[in-house]
């Protein structure tokens, strides 16, 4: 293991935390909060601590695939441990862990509060905890990459272990420029979905705030009830930009490229945007009762179903109290997740596609030994060795699943709460059902079942390997 | 599709039927019970058309892997819908869904039961509730093979397809003489079964009825309250019989071939043994306050985990009202399920053991690249066909699962209820949780949701692809 590169790595992501912390700042003067000095701090002593960290060139610059995971895992639990330091001295959260939790929450997009009442928070922390939604939804080694002009050959490893899908796709030959394309595209659709939430009549701040969080599939909002107190334009307007950010960005790069025709074509999104309009119609019928009209059940139906699949977890309405079968259909998307290569979280919707490929490939083959039977994805044949890295990651993630639900049982609350905790947080969501509800929040579990949950959120947004690497003695042997 | 061939065995499977429907007419003509008639008529029934349906011999003998599947699954359907027959013509069950529900729920080994009130049953369908078990625990077509002198290729087809595992372990080169083997050892562990039970007091019949359950890890009982008013050596002795019967049979044929030592080191025993033991232990401990002694919850909580585990079902207490750690402990052993080559279903201990391993492969894999590293099982290297096929396997088991809880949504039963519900069905246990928990039945679920449970049950039996062959039209094409 070369430490000394990882040493580097971790300086050069908090002076990055210290980057983004200035922004809380500034939130900070113009409402002229207090708790601004808090964030001032952390962004000092990131800045110091990055610069002094930084000067000791690395002694090698030996950089392998394992290299790449433990960056990658130690520069989300070093942001998450300074992301949480100003929240935790601005006072307004009883302890370390519930700060922790929060900014955890935030980075890896879940949005899973253990607040009750958000709107108690200063604008600077209700600022900081949207903005680290949009930091982890594209990813911050994605970022320096793009920006910082490192040498090598380890931005493959970097982006690899970071970036969500069963495969990583580069949008053009250079690691760099695809990191730079992707955070284009990134910007621009934020900064587009803010104007238009402007004009929808929202202040700056919350068009802001909550663009961040459905650029990033995050879900903090800045009001107790999510969403649900917007008018209906805003709504929509969310609506469609949450389904847009869980897109797959090839997409949005072959728009970009002027391949209108191929963007149209692909299998992935056309499969993401079939799930989502099944979805919205079976609820529709099945809460039609609820609401006064049909475009109302339609209206709640569609938020909610883009809401979860794309794993964002904004409410407009408490989809607790709505009868067992739209339940359990945004149980079932909040497994399939958004697209690989978008913001959003899940299993991901290419890896269902091909796992029900793998399936019907093997009904056939079970009838047919001798004929060779291959699966396609994008036109292309998928090869074995990705579609055994899908299954494995399917079996240790359901494997995540069962030891999180079992150890989180602990505290004695109900199987839908445990289990929907664990999906919710595994999946980078936000709300469960029962007591984790869009109406309620985290606090009902005790410090270490929230360390289980942090860990879930962790797992889920760097997809499993990068974090339970930490945990394994192949990563710290001598090669 | 030899459609021939499949005929001829379907009738040979309806003469079968006959035979076993010859031990409920005894039990009614013992106790003088005037529902013996219904079995005596289907009896006939039988007999008369699978004798008139075999005279016409089968126009070839060519018999390929999808012969097997097809002939496997109608059997068990054939086995289903003639069984249910005196059931439905006895008067005692509401319907005839509700009569096919019990008797798949029985030749599965499932033992979910749409009655509250068991005791009100006759005495002989009581008996061939329990009799199913048997029957469908070792298998239909392994007793044909065993018995009958079927020429051709095709007896390791319809051993394939009924057997439970990843593999199918011939004992022996010929495939009629293992299953012979199975059955002679089946019926000797059963036996022992029924003697031990008589000496602890049990009538004849109960002992008879408790150890066809016991054996096919069924679950059906003839009291109210399943084992809960039998004594404490009683359930004991049952207890160590559901571990037994969860053993892979090879353990059995290596102490029947004198190889003690190599018995000894089955390492899919060991896991189970190992698992049983952890999972006995972490429940004692959890549920230790609501008994009075430690010895009285040390024998509840293994009794439910080796009923668990084994996929049988019975209850010695209401464990829907033990702690959420112990429920959610027990949920899991629900999945991971018995040894293959047992009576007991699941996902089955040799498969966990593979995917586990597999991920620890996974995790190797991703620091070094370059190393191959193969999954070994039973000191064997596992070849990558069947690590795949055990990967689509669980994929397949995963996805009916969401569909099932999806499809029984419907009903708007809450979500563990319906969890646990297709827990119990696919797992061919039993009781799940909630309204569907020991002291409960499936009864109340409407009539569409009890046909998706039945498929449940036979989907999970033969353990997916024989049934999901059947919906398939790779399987109807002519090749």
């Amino acid at each position: 293991m070369n430490y000394s590169i990882i040493r580097y790595i971790l300086c050069r992501v908090l002076e990055f935390q210290a980057m983004f912390l200035a922004l809380p700042c500034l939130a900070a003067l113009i409402y002229g909060e207090k708790e601004g000095w808090a964030y001032l701090l952390v962004l000092v002593s990131c800045l110091l601590l990055g610069g002094l960290g930084k000067l000791k060139k690395p002694k090698s610059t030996v950089f392998y695939a394992r290299e790449g995971f433990v960056a990658v895992s130690l520069s989300w639990i070093l942001l998450s441990v300074t992301g949480a330091l100003p929240l935790f001295l601005s006072g307004e959260f009883a302890s370390y862990t519930d700060a922790l939790f929060e900014t955890i929450s935030g980075l890896t997009t879940t949005g899973a509060s253990i607040l009750s009442d958000v709107e108690a928070l200063s604008k600077c922390n209700l600022f900081w905890r949207s903005f680290t939604h949009w930091i982890g939804g594209m990813g911050v080694l994605v970022l320096i990459l793009a920006i910082l002009p490192l040498a090598g050959g380890y931005n493959m490893h970097l982006m690899r272990a970071e970036s969500p899908g069963p495969t990583v796709g580069k949008l053009v030959p250079r690691v760099r420029h695809t990191a730079r394309i992707l955070y284009e595209m990134y910007i621009f659709l934020t900064v587009i979905q803010i104007i238009l939430l402007l004009i929808t009549g929202m202040s700056l701040f919350e068009a802001m705030t909550l663009s961040f969080g459905t650029a990033g599939t995050g879900g903090f909002g800045v009001l107790n009830s999510s969403i649900g107190s917007y008018s209906v334009v805003s709504q929509a307007v969310i609506t469609i930009f949450m389904i847009l950010f869980g897109v797959n960005f090839n997409v949005y790069y072959l728009i970009r490229a002027r391949k209108p025709m191929q963007a149209f074509k692909h299998e992935e999104m056309r499969y993401y945007l079939g799930i989502i309009l099944v979805a919205i119609l079976l609820i529709t019928v099945n809460i039609r009762g609820s609401f006064q009209s049909l475009f109302e059940a339609f209206h709640h139906a569609a938020f909610q179903v883009a809401s979860i699949i794309t794993t964002t977890g904004y409410s407009t309405a408490d989809f607790n109290l709505w009868p067992q079968f739209s339940k359990t259909i945004l149980v079932i998307l909040m497994f399939i997740g958004a697209c690989a290569g978008s913001t959003g979280g899940g299993i991901k919707v290419s890896r269902v596609i091909i796992m029900l490929k793998m399936v019907k490939n093997e009904l056939s083959h079970l009838i047919h030994p001798k004929r060779v039977r291959q699966v396609t994805c994008e036109n292309r044949v998928v090869n074995k060795e990705i579609l055994r890295s899908i299954s494995v990651f399917f079996i240790a993630y359901i494997m995540i699943f069962g030891v999180s639900a079992l150890l989180i049982s602990l505290d004695n609350l109900d199987f839908t709460t445990n289990f929907t905790a664990v999906a919710a947080t595994l999946n980078n969501i936000g709300p469960g059902l029962n007591e984790v509800g869009p109406a309620s929040n985290f606090a009902v579990y005790s410090q270490p079942a929230k360390f289980v949950l942090m860990f879930d959120m962790l797992a889920g947004r760097l997809e499993l390997f990068p974090l339970l690497l930490l945990f394994t003695p192949y990563t710290w042997k001598r090669s």
